[in-house]
């Protein structure tokens, strides 16, 4: 067992360059389509995470299945890292390559192969943005619900196990991917289920590569589940004096077994970045931003009941959006939310946390990070999937200034800490990454760790798959 | 990789049976808690599939996850198989000791251990039954929906990712299980997750133990969701002519997003037998047995709309069942259909299959097994968790007469090929056991089964956990 990784800090990894007869490889089968070019490089080496770029020595394209298992069986036999990309919006450093080897940029393989209508399910490349999928589908009446605010590959969701704002009403990526074609460490090809809406077959591989961001294989097809757009739709906007109020309306609904469909908190730093960013005139007060889905009878229904619980812990009047223009400029305010809080700040980078917990105790939860990131006097906002029990504080730090990094790693240090005494999580929807190793650590244990590094020994020996996110093998 | 296991022979195992040392260690701590009765090692041998019994060498009825832990980590010491025991409801063979053993009956670690209401969770030992766990939680308000019909051990249900009649509203065990207490091959014990609703904190442990039949560690405790009781619910059986058209009808429902939330079909045989089970007076012909959930204008709503579509396919009148006591009645009825099926020919065994395919080939899949299976001349029955696509024939055969039991093989067999033709599964909700290994590697392709299989290796590698079971090591 080696030591927890401390949390602000990268671990030293060995390099593992790719040799100059598999670049010679890589370049005899993808021409043009295998970068050296350090801006390519560079790219490839970021996410939204705070760290430093470690580039990647190579970047190829892929426009195939094929393609990933050549690169993944060449780097198997030259024991050389492989990271997938799909477009760098994962948060947790995800996509630095610590020990180079070759990213494997997967945006190219963007078909939807096919749709089934009929079934509820679709067929994608990995390289399919979770828009572009819901474009692709709008005339069959149906879409994919779970929406992580970043315009993300489908892949690269799957492999972070994404969720965001829907999930409260209809899952995360581990409830509705129902298939996927993996590329193993070996560099074959597998199938890890079927199009059949439940299964009892074997061993779970469709949930164990669900989230094991990219180091027990690379994702190069998904199924997933599909749901009729709803007949009804309609966003709310509800304003209240203080957070706690918010959460606790939040909890009652969801107690209450309302099948809201959407439940976002913003405290009032939040709502002040949108209300620059996408020029939005909303009261600059903690708020929650819902949304209802069903038939016409129902999201009245639901409304009703959910605007009863806010006024009884003092929430104003709902707002309604109810026309689709003014419900798309409210959710996508809402997906600036992150971008638009960085603007505050000339030059910032965030420190977001991505603490769950059970929605009991929600409430204390997200009071006392407020509390303890205004006593710290950093500039920060909260948005959160409440319904969910899951919350994000963005902590805007001057990457130029260490000290600010080390209140921000300080405050997400006792976040975590409380919310796993909680029994939560650290990571909703996130993932670990290299972030986050310490905090897995101490939230499962020693001895689960292990389990999981047991399972990433067996089925990536020579460690090539992502090596060094989750953990230290 | 081995070749395929005959689905209707059991593979010849070599026997590893418990040295006399470790059965004095056993009895040292257990005492009367450790039987090596051949009565009671029979009844820990045997479960409602159609295989003859090898017995386990003892069994110990262990009291706490710490019993479970001792007799694991004993087995470890002397590589001697542990099979886990719940009520002993599985259909797949789970429960032969094939290479003898110990079998660790979980019934008496029945307490539920906390319930948070607020939270819609509960945690459990692993021997307590879904129905004990509904009877013990009624006062909160809350239920557990998932129902294999037999009144199963929730660690059971877990290990053979188990489902039924709610799962088309509520999801399976794979949906509904947030954490897992294991004790693993090496005896350690292990939490696979928290109390946080979604969770994007490294491998999805919970859903590689869920499923995994008790081949990679003894659940010895599990936290899952509960679900608000409806603040109304109506039950409502619907006749029709002809198996398709009560299919067609459930597809449709499904495609239009219908909350339904059970859908289950009958056919005449089967009807027929829960007529003379339970003295009820149904029509004998395809029947749907459907409820409905939420609040009194939404069961209203959805009603209305089944009824309308079941219209459209020549289905009946609806015959309501209002009264809880109504309800009840029917429901128990529905979950004796297995043994009122058995009682229809007496001495029988049952060969039950477990295909589940994606809803639009359902009519095709379901009626040309019938057709089959009416051509054989096989006495049979079928009952389906339609809306999932999901249905069970029971061929009823004679087990002293071998042509039977090849007959219903030889059905099973080209059902289960068909279905996996049109991307579906094997097993629905049974799981894969000593019956359907050949199954699973049609379906899911060599490559697959041996990426399982270095799972179990890596694990479990003295392979003590339940062996021989889903594959082959």
């Amino acid at each position: 067992m080696n030591a927890p990784v401390p949390t602000h800090v990268l671990p030293q990894f060995e390099a593992r360059p790719v040799p100059a007869e598999m670049l010679a490889a890589l370049k005899v089968r993808f021409g043009e389509r295998c970068s050296v070019a350090l801006a390519v490089r560079e790219q490839h080496g970021r996410d939204e995470s705070p760290f430093d770029v470690p580039p990647p020595d190579a970047v190829v394209y892929a426009e195939s299945t094929e393609d990933v298992a050549f690169v993944v069986e060449l780097a198997g036999r030259h024991a050389v890292p492989v990271i997938p990309f799909g477009v760098g919006s994962s948060l947790e450093g995800h996509l630095l390559a610590v020990q180079g080897g070759v990213s494997i940029d997967l945006s190219r393989m963007n078909a939807v192969l096919s749709v089934q209508p009929e079934d509820l399910t679709v067929t994608v490349q990995a390289g399919v943005t979770r828009t572009q999928l819901n474009d692709e589908i709008r005339h069959t009446g149906l879409f994919f619900p779970v929406d992580p605010g970043a315009d993300a590959t489908l892949g690269g969701m799957c492999a972070t196990r994404a969720s965001g704002t829907n999930a409260v009403r209809y899952g995360t990526m581990r409830e509705n991917v129902l298939a996927l074609t993996v590329v193993t460490a070996s560099g074959e090809v597998i199938r890890t289920g079927t199009r059949a809406r439940k299964s009892a077959a074997g061993y779970d591989l469709t949930r164990l590569v669900v989230g094991s961001e990219g180091t027990l294989g690379v994702i190069a097809e998904v199924t997933l589940k599909l749901y009729p757009l709803p007949e009804a739709v309609s966003a709310a906007v509800c304003h209240f004096a203080d957070i706690a109020a918010a959460v606790r309306t939040t909890i009652q609904v969801i107690q209450m077994g309302v099948p809201i469909a959407r439940c976002e908190l913003l405290d009032a730093n939040a709502v002040r970045a949108v209300n620059l960013h996408d020029r939005l005139a909303l009261r600059e007060s903690p708020m929650l931003l819902m949304e209802f889905h069903g038939s016409a009878a129902s999201v009245q229904e639901q409304a009703a009941t959910v605007q009863e619980v806010a006024s009884e812990f003092g929430g104003e009047d709902f707002q309604w959006a109810t026309t689709p223009e003014e419900r798309t400029r409210l959710w996508t305010a809402r997906h600036h939310a992150y971008f638009a809080g960085l603007q505050t700040k000339p030059g910032c980078r965030a420190v977001t946390t991505d603490t769950c917990v059970p929605i009991s105790r929600l409430t204390e939860c997200v009071t006392l990070a407020k509390a303890e990131a205004e006593a710290a006097g950093l500039p920060h906002y909260i948005v959160g999937h409440v319904g969910d029990g899951n919350f994000h504080i963005a902590y805007l730090i001057d990457p130029t200034i260490p000290a600010e990094r080390e209140t921000a790693e300080r405050l997400n240090q006792a976040l975590v800490q409380r919310a796993i005494a909680m029994e939560g999580t650290c990571s909703g929807e996130h993932g670990i990454g290299l972030h986050k190793q310490g905090f897995l650590l101490d939230e499962a244990g020693v001895g689960a760790v292990e389990m999981m590094r047991a399972v990433k020994r067996a089925l990536d020996p020579k460690n090539i798959m992502n090596p060094g996110k989750i953990f230290v093998v």
